[in-house]
């Protein structure tokens, strides 16, 4: 099957751009409700996977004994804009840990939100580790591994106890077991390709558990109720995953670098996995509410909230609008 | 004819992501050399036309009138990263020419080069529009409007003489005639659609003018000329179009967004027009890249001088190499 055109982005009376889009929704049992695209070809989620990578976090002990709340455990999942509430706390959770900002392996880049970035310069901060969007992941894994008596330094690797305790979750929660061979992510960690229909069960999972054993059932609705209760912690101001799950706290909702998303709907324990095939997030964006809306995910939400999200006018440097995003009606109609 | 995948971006051992291109080359004269994908259809080729746009700066003797040399006839075609050697040149020229920042109509937008954002922020410096990337065309413009005895705040308005010339320019150097209705560009020009073709044989008449009269043919070399001796003044650090020009003076290479490129060989008289289908950058330099080496335009072009661009690994954050992006072959065998 081809990928079909899902986003299209036009000037003046013309399209200038299109990204082609797959797309997945199944069931917490697996079944596969819809797909657009191929469904069954592994793609690397990257960074919309981050509630499962939490599993251990909670499963070990670890998130309670390191003195958590729900917004710490939303910060492990998070790819923040490395805003002042995101940092300061990754920070604090670390200092409790007896752990350092050294001891994080993500590597630093400057704070994803250009306001926070300019907030860091005015205070001449170096670019650090805890800047990272993914630091709250690697501090949750960092305490992971201590709770489990294993070796800090090399927590990123593939055969640490932490990540095989990743990989575990994984496979149960996927129904992918073994996973393929897993490349590496932005940040350091393992990262497993996994096909959409896949992702779309775990995304299902991740809303209402079934078909898992009750522990891990009740950590990942653990992991759901934290993210949709702070949904600033998991990205930061003007993202989608924030807005989304502020508008619709009944939607767990996870981005991915690449142009991917992972979306769980706790009123019906169905979830939804698309990739924009070239990486887009303007196109993975637009796929997702325009999906979800076709769907009836976001019935109730107040008119407007997601307004500067997925499809709207593109407006030029003076604020004049010469364009627009929208998604192409032949998209949504395999989603019928 | 299908537009053919054109660049893949690789994640470990597989495909993360890929993009979809299409590409025309031809000579001065309009014949097509070689075409990948619809090349016929409409694109807007945004600011890499910028070179055409400053022919009625150069045509109406305002750049001469208003005190310039060659590097502010390169600003003049310029998408600049709002660096020092940007602004400051832009600002003195409105000032030779008695006018001033406010008469600028691009709006502003931080610079596009992180580090020159973060002097500006050191600076305490607001966003302005001189900062645009596009500044310097409109400065350009401005000088033009006032060199014709017309209105200069009425300057971005499709009928407006400026507009009018740029318009003229266009329809006689790419052979389309008329030009269809345009669009509006992100600073506020008008912005006209058109093939891929025609804008590689435009490309081709930077390079090497034929088949025009002889001031317009003199003015698009002096413009030629100014690209290739000033390509820090065209981008900036760390921008292709700037790194291109310098390791290979041969070739007037002009970007634009939305994932356009042009550039035209003065060794053949040759041009080149591409467009990523998806808008993205990476696609259009990768494509770039790898149809000029194939074509041998960058034979001679000193080993590694750009190897930061194209076809490249990718680094993550802390440095280690996660994959790659690269042209497929297939994609290339179309200029075989």
């Amino acid at each position: 099957m081809r990928d079909p055109v899902a986003v299209l982005v036009t000037r003046g009376d013309r399209v200038e751009s299109r990204h082609l889009g797959r797309l997945a929704v199944a069931d917490g049992r697996g079944r596969l409700l819809a797909a657009i695209g191929d469904t069954d070809e592994a793609v690397f989620p990257r960074s919309a996977i981050k509630p499962f990578q939490a599993l251990p976090l909670v499963e070990s002990g670890a998130l309670d004994a390191s003195g958590c709340d729900a917004a710490d455990l939303a910060l492990a999942c998070a790819s923040h804009n490395g805003e002042e509430i995101h940092i300061s706390r990754v920070l604090a959770w670390l200092e409790r840990a007896g752990l350092t900002e050294g001891d994080l392996r993500c590597g630093g880049h400057p704070p994803l939100l250009p306001a926070a970035d300019a907030a860091r310069l005015k205070a001449d901060r170096p670019v650090t580790p805890v800047f990272n969007n993914c630091s709250g992941k690697h501090a949750g894994m960092l305490v992971t591994a201590r709770a489990l008596g294993a070796p800090i330094e090399s927590y990123l690797e593939r055969d640490h106890p932490v990540q095989r305790r990743v990989d575990d979750a994984l496979r149960e929660i996927t129904g992918i077991d073994p996973l393929p061979v897993p490349g590496t992510d932005g940040c350091g960690v393992p990262s497993w390709p996994i096909p959409l229909d896949a992702l779309a069960r775990a995304a299902a999972r991740l809303a209402m558990p079934k078909g898992l054993p009750p522990s891990r059932a009740a950590a990942l609705t653990r992991i759901g109720d934290a993210m949709v209760a702070h949904p600033e912690m998991v990205a930061g101001s003007g993202r989608l995953c924030s807005a989304l799950m502020r508008a619709a706290p009944w939607i767990v909702a996870k981005t991915g670098a690449e142009g991917v998303y992972l979306a769980g709907n706790r009123r019906n324990g169905h979830g939804m996995a698309l990739k924009a095939v070239d990486g887009a997030t303007r196109a993975a964006e637009a796929m997702l509410l325009a999906s979800m809306s076709r769907l009836g995910w976001l019935d109730g939400v107040e008119p407007g909230a997601l307004a500067r999200f997925g499809e709207k006018p593109i407006l030029n440097v003076a604020g004049a609008k010469v364009g627009r995003i929208l998604v192409e009606l032949a998209f949504l109609d395999g989603l019928a």
